[in-house]
């Protein structure tokens, strides 16, 4: 099956806990423990994951080695569709010394989540962005085009669904064949995934939409229906609700793996992924944390006492 | 405004904490609390709550002294609608004796369950508790008659939707103004419940139909938007997502009354609760108790360190 083939009775989802998930972590996994994990997560069931992304080591320690796990990934789990997240062209060059096939870019729809994090404005980050897009597919990488504040961000009122939309049609034009709408920080609520996702798709037919959900609100879940309902078959998750700030306890993870499993198990929705092996590497996150983490089916499926 | 006359643009939120909340929690609040409590709930713009049980509080400790709460809360808060559960004849009687004026009777769909709280099967419970609504609205009080485990129990394969139906129909004959179907073990999904939604709203056209929902496995959210598009207009809450088990850690409380203020504020949708005020509330019960609480709101606009 091609990674990205999905119908209305069965999902794709796209691991993200050893990027998004860590990348805020003060303890840093070792590479042992990243590659236990990725086998974990690959027994469970797991078709598809970020491993990391190639942004400098200094500005994010926890991604320090990311060229030593991408070949250790590629030659022990060959079947995996391993992806990484890339910010600028020395982060591409980086990816494609390593020999990654699969890479997701990203530009931020808001202006000052921009400025703060790639240092200029929404359109020249998307003129820098679309080049690399480009540069990468004529290098034969298959591109995820990512709009991070997609549905909000929290020092402005609103990021219009047009910037949104233009932006998509531009990455899209460049070459990219998924376009990933973002909740960065976890502003969306139902309503809002629907009309977005009922203005982008039809933009952009040819692409396959996914959506990368936050919980800080508690709407992960429910943002994650009402993309299902209107469509959309893929959809990035995080074993645990890894992610987000870990000063904020609890606060602002990623839509939880094993939720999401269950949700659509429920529902008759085929993952590919087992439950019960998931808990699994929950337990071994919470253990190398030393903590617990929010999502709600470990607890229901393994609980400890308070 | 009549309590049960909402709209698209307007739900009514009925405040569990001081029942479902508290029953199991050890920490046991005095009567001076609970006042502070529903003070501080109505100050926040609940109109309407249930402050407890009429139950043995040999078996409840926590809803002893219900008699008093009760003509205390009637005198200081004569514009709240104030209500509580009825499980037996015994609290009905007690219940009258100290004027309450809105009353919850609740049967469970479930056969173990019935057998253990009631102590008998879901047929003889439905007989009994339809004879105790026709004796509560002969006596002039207002009745929601409720349908616990409707949408399935841990310990039984399905609860079929049809048991449901019949019983709503009975109850609703005896003149139960109000109908609510509780998911009292988290086991619902989206699809489930906008199923059952509809399978028994238009079997009961002129009653008010209500949801009562836990979080138990990170559903509450998207199980009260699948409500709310199918027409629900009327949901149980509890601040902070109170509820459920003490004994394991966030694992099944009922939403959080300040996420689905939030959820239901940011779609146009009016609830009359101040959300910051209700952060107040949150923040009281987690002082008192001891310990944070599964909510999620409380965490953005009032952020402790981890």
């Amino acid at each position: 099956m091609h990674p990205h083939q999905t119908s209305a009775s069965q999902v794709l989802l796209e691991e993200q806990s050893l990027r998004d998930g860590l990348q805020n972590e003060e303890r840093l996994f070792s590479l042992a423990e990243k590659l236990e994990m990725v086998g974990l997560l690959a027994e469970a069931g797991i078709g598809r994951l970020q491993i990391g992304s190639f942004v400098d080591p200094r500005r994010v320690p926890q991604m320090r080695g990311i060229e030593e796990l991408t070949q250790r990934v590629h030659a022990h789990w060959p079947q995996l569709v391993c992806s990484a997240l890339v910010l600028n062209a020395q982060g591409l060059d980086r990816a494609v010394s390593c020999g990654m096939r699969h890479l997701s870019l990203s530009v931020s729809a808001s202006d000052s989540h921009s400025r703060a994090n790639a240092g200029c404005a929404p359109e020249e980050a998307l003129e820098r962005m679309t080049g690399l897009v480009r540069k990468a597919v004529d290098l034969g990488i298959t591109v995820r085009a990512g709009v991070q504040c997609a549905f909000g961000c929290v020092s402005e009122d609103e990021v219009p669904a047009e910037a949104v939309l233009a932006a998509v049609q531009q990455l899209a034009a460049a070459g990219a064949t998924e376009i990933n709408l973002a909740d960065t920080a976890g502003l969306a609520h139902p309503l809002q995934v629907r009309q977005l996702v009922r203005k982008i798709q039809p933009a952009v037919p040819d692409k396959v939409l996914s959506l990368h959900l936050h919980d800080t609100r508690g709407l992960g879940l429910a943002n994650l229906m009402a993309g299902y309902e209107a469509g959309v078959r893929l959809f990035d998750v995080a074993a645990g609700g890894l992610g987000g700030c870990p000063f904020v306890k609890d606060a602002a993870g990623n839509v939880a793996t094993e939720d999401v499993v269950h949700l659509f198990g429920q529902m008759g929705v085929a993952t590919g992924i087992d439950l019960h092996r998931l808990i699994t590497v929950v337990r071994r996150y919470e253990e190398l944390l030393g903590r617990e983490l929010p999502g709600k089916m470990r607890r229901v499926l393994a609980p400890t006492k308070a």
